[in-house]
């Protein structure tokens, strides 16, 4: 007996068996291909060191509505903590198992599935609708989004609206959009001292003491105070270390690793400044090296965000909130070029871990809300 | 051809020969009893955990005044660094090369030949002189010279004055004593936070910051200000470290060693219980461990000092600087059973190093001195 499924269901389950771990693609952009190539999109491999990366578009008209996402999963860690294999999707208690069903598989069959489902609706849309996919995410991320932005970019083609269709939902799916990301500035810094011993403290300048009080005055500094859409801005050290392990010598310097998590009001460049003030203030001899790993975003209230809220609604019969926490994703390679950008998908909860899932009563929703989408913003 | 060295240089190449590397004595102590035997010494070995420490004492009356001193070296470290072999002593450019020449062997020799000159001079003195040795003072030393003390302390048997020949001297022999040491304090703090992600810091409790208002205040206390004998006392952190490594993880917990060297101003009960306000006044969560590896000691002006103070000035024309400072010795022991302690030796600056040396010309006045320290003391 073979059991039918619907059809998001059904190919969420053969690109799940596609064992795609970052940054392989194992044949799911080619699956996507075949399915969306009768509808009439136009194809471009965009290849950077070893990643081929898709970009698909129907129509040539504005505006341009993109559905961004990614085919790699992160490894599975212990198979055998698996209570089913991960990359043999199997049914359990209302949920389908496997690497991938949430981050990010079945969005990326919801998208396929919506778009299928709206274009035998819509055949002569308005519009253009676009995919922009990658194998390229889930690592370093350098040679995937980024690189197709930058080529799109660079010839002029726009992008009016991006949907991410990263798992964005909290307990329930349409319960969370993210309509932005905090930006992630990462910094090592070397306080340099004077060696010594204990005992001629004179002759020694201990970095420990010489950082104290600056340590003091960072971690106090009020950043900004966030506002509708960010929480306030956030300053995390996450290492600290000097010494030698003798209990006699005065350390000759200190390393230190900090990172701040950061809205609009506080652009990295401002931070800087600041960090460096506090430290100069301090008479520090230090050198710094700083990692700008992602810009803040931001899409404020406006036609895609109303519509992905209407969308979602319809779907699912859930309000959902606007949020902007969490970590970086591709959204922020796509906010440099695409005026709007929001990520929406399905529950996180299982995401980056063994038994990784997706409530099966989730799935088609899933593939309404992205249709209702299409349906707001090339028919109004 | 063979030279006659004076009777100081001598035995000091004698026990240079025997290679007593910490803890060893390689036959020492037998060599010094074999000297001072016929001059009428009572010995007496006082063991402890495989070390033999000699208790030798020549009179029953009081004042008792003590010479004390080590036969165990510091390991040679390359021998290759060394420019003649540091267990032969060799005499070049008027230096005397061989581990130990400086920390403590010619100081050895020179109570040894003082007291012969003395007691050739005035065999029927007033007083007894006696002499503390050990050979293990320059490990963890808890076998030595503080168990001597305490068994001479525990039967009731008194100490006037002690001499401990460490090399105090700085530029020249003669140049400074040590008429006291500040007390050495270490702690291990652990601060106890929670573990967290940074891009969800409120979460986490970050243990790093939870510190660092502390840090700052214990950094810039003034703990006390010195006085006649001794500088201020010194709060150093020799070690801090917290982070796993990752750049986005917030720490659980922080380790942090530090070392305060201590004058009697500032006892130790009263210097744990300021770190303990500052670190409860900021709600840390911690835990700590104490431990005192010395208290402070001092003899201030009088009997002893006054002595010492004329005999180098009359052996080596010039007056002693008195200090307190440096690392911690032996005299911390024996300060808790004899009211007056002092230190002096040979110049230091080339102790614990390859081509330890002391200079030919400072031998015999150090003899001369411990000499003129017996006079003034006992036949005063
Ligand atoms: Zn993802
Ligand atoms: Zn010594």
């Amino acid at each position: 007996m073979t059991t039918v499924h619907s059809p998001t269901r059904a190919l969420t389950e053969a690109l799940i068996r596609r064992a795609s771990v970052t940054p392989k693609d194992e044949g799911c952009l080619e699956l996507i291909e075949e399915r969306l190539a009768p509808l009439g999109f136009r194809f471009e491999r965009i290849e950077a060191n070893g990643v081929s990366n898709l970009w698909a578009r129907r129509g040539t008209a504005r505006p341009v509505l993109c559905f961004a996402g990614h085919t790699d999963v992160v490894p599975t860690g212990p198979i055998v903590e698996w209570e089913s294999h991960p990359f043999d999707p199997v049914e359990r208690d209302g949920y389908l198992y496997g690497r991938g069903t949430a981050d990010m598989k079945t969005s990326l069959a919801a998208f396929v599935t919506a778009i299928e489902a709206f274009v035998a609706a819509h055949p002569d849309h308005p519009g253009s609708i676009a995919l922009l996919l990658t194998s390229d995410e889930e690592g370093v991320a350098t040679h995937g989004t980024k690189i197709v932005v930058e080529t799109l970019a660079a010839r002029g083609e726009a992008m009016d609206f991006c949907v991410v269709g990263e798992p964005t939902s909290v307990d329930t799916l349409g319960d969370m959009i993210k309509n932005g990301r905090r930006g992630s500035l990462n910094a090592l810094l070397r306080v340099i001292g004077v060696q010594g011993h204990v005992a001629y403290p004179q002759l020694a300048r201990n970095p420990i003491h010489l950082i104290a009080p600056a340590l003091a005055e960072l971690t106090a500094i009020e950043w900004d105070s966030g506002d509708e859409y960010f929480p306030p801005t956030s300053f995390q050290i996450s290492n600290i270390h000097s010494g030698t392990g003798a209990t006699n010598i005065v350390p000759g310097s200190l390393e230190m690793r900090f990172n701040f998590r950061f809205s609009p009001a506080s652009p990295a460049e401002m931070l800087k400044q600041r960090v460096h003030q506090v430290l100069d203030a301090h008479h520090l001899h230090y050198e710094i090296d700083w990692q700008l790993s992602g810009n803040p975003f931001l899409t404020p209230r406006g036609k895609l965000v109303d519509a992905m809220e209407g969308a979602i609604e319809a779907a699912t019969g859930i309000k959902p909130e606007l949020s902007t926490t969490g970590g970086t994703s591709d959204g922020r390679f796509i906010a440099t070029h695409c005026p709007e950008v929001v990520e929406f998908g399905p529950v996180n909860a299982s995401i980056h871990k063994v038994n990784e899932r997706i409530a099966v009563s989730a799935i088609e929703p899933l593939s309404v809300a992205y249709r209702g989408i299409i349906e707001r913003l090339l028919l109004a």
